[in-house]
């Protein structure tokens, strides 16, 4: 049977073997959300980097820069980290280069995956949909804050977990707690994460609408996954069976 | 307003400011659930080391030495790790070097704490009495399973943050989660746990009695409390009331 294992922070990747598995990497307030409704709504690639100046490289060759650092746009940047300024209708066929305190850092931590997706509430079901089609095991990585835990993204790999759970073994505390998480959370997402801290730091910061949006399900159906360090949408053909 | 955090496993440990602060170590299943019966029991002080080796010197000195890996018995050591063996009338008023694979490595990387107190079920009302008896900041530090997040470490953290939780400003999403998951379980502590991962590899080594008895709530009226090197009872005397 295949195995799933839950990673409740980056700073504890080095303790899971991730080869051959693939790694949904989670960050929900707000990285992932953003590349979901980016790739979503017609941007061509996005390039995670992990380091400001990994970025500016980019913008000479027509890149547009995104990223915030503790929760706000990096000077100079075209956007910053809000799904809304990742559908903008310009973006529709660009390629965006992105930097994130935390969840571009657990992505170059997955490079000996097998297969690195990218999970939300905004594709929660096609990245069931793709974990249940293939025959491979499964580390959801929480990006956290800082290294630390963060409340949004383990329920959001307790949500996910939930919608697998009985095609999968689990000998992992960390993917068990955060099922207990979730069942706490689902009645009311957005009242629960209220009192999740990097909620309250990004409200001060007037990002309500970005938080209320990131937590809604299946507003896309794409699949972003990463190929020669690039996120491209996984194209919906007979392809999504293979394991690539 | 005191401030209280949680450390889900000792690998972030390093992501925490522990000066001056009350650290509570915890490992339920269990080291700390053994000291806490040892002390309430009549040994007079427990000295907790990290490596198998470093216990050995002791014995020549009078010392018991204790300790497991893996959950089993070091080879050669006088008793394992149950609290059972830990309250054996032979032990009253001797010294016990103690090495685990997860408590005594939690308790050696909080060097800087202000203060190092041992928590478990069995004597949680104590802890939780000392926690508010002073102005300190708090950490709880869960030991987990080699560096590993472990459902029993943190759903008694929850236990814990539940008796004090008035009192105490969190802006910490790990010991907010730590309350969901208390009170999954809360009101089946053993049916909760039996889902957990080192829950089963005990099992498998034959010591349910030493499970259920690790999650009886106040068998003793003990606090170990760290003093040069040395586990020894928090003196019930006005003493309780000073930091030290």
């Amino acid at each position: 049977m295949k195995k799933l294992e839950t990673c409740l922070s980056p700073e504890q990747l080095a303790l899971y073997d991730l080869s051959g598995k693939i790694v949904v990497i989670v960050d929900i307030f707000r990285a992932t959300s953003c590349m979901v409704a980016g790739l979503g709504s017609g941007i061509d690639h996005i390039i995670p980097v992990a380091r400001v100046e990994d970025a500016l490289p980019y913008r000479n060759q027509g890149y547009w820069t995104a990223g915030e650092r503790n929760g706000e746009k990096v000077e100079g940047f075209d956007i910053g980290n809000s799904p809304f300024e990742y559908m903008r209708p310009e973006l529709n066929g660009r390629g965006v280069v992105t930097t994130t305190t935390n969840g571009t850092q657990a992505i170059s931590r997955s490079a000996e995956a097998g297969q690195v997706v990218i999970g939300a509430f905004l594709n929660i079901t096609t990245v069931a949909d793709h974990l249940l089609s293939q025959d491979r095991d499964v580390v959801i990585v929480c990006s956290g804050w800082k290294g630390r835990f963060s409340l949004e993204d383990s329920v959001f790999a307790g949500a996910l977990f939930d919608m697998v759970f009985a095609h999968y073994q689990c000998e992992c505390d960390a993917a068990l707690a955060t099922l207990s998480l979730y069942y706490a959370a689902r009645s009311d997402l957005y009242g629960y994460l209220k009192s999740a801290s990097h909620f309250q730091r990004l409200s001060r910061l007037h990002v309500e609408k970005d938080l209320r949006y990131c937590l809604q399900r299946d507003e896309f159906r794409v699949l972003p996954v990463l190929k020669s360090g690039r996120l491209v949408p996984m194209p919906a053909s007979a392809d999504i069976n293979r394991f690539a």
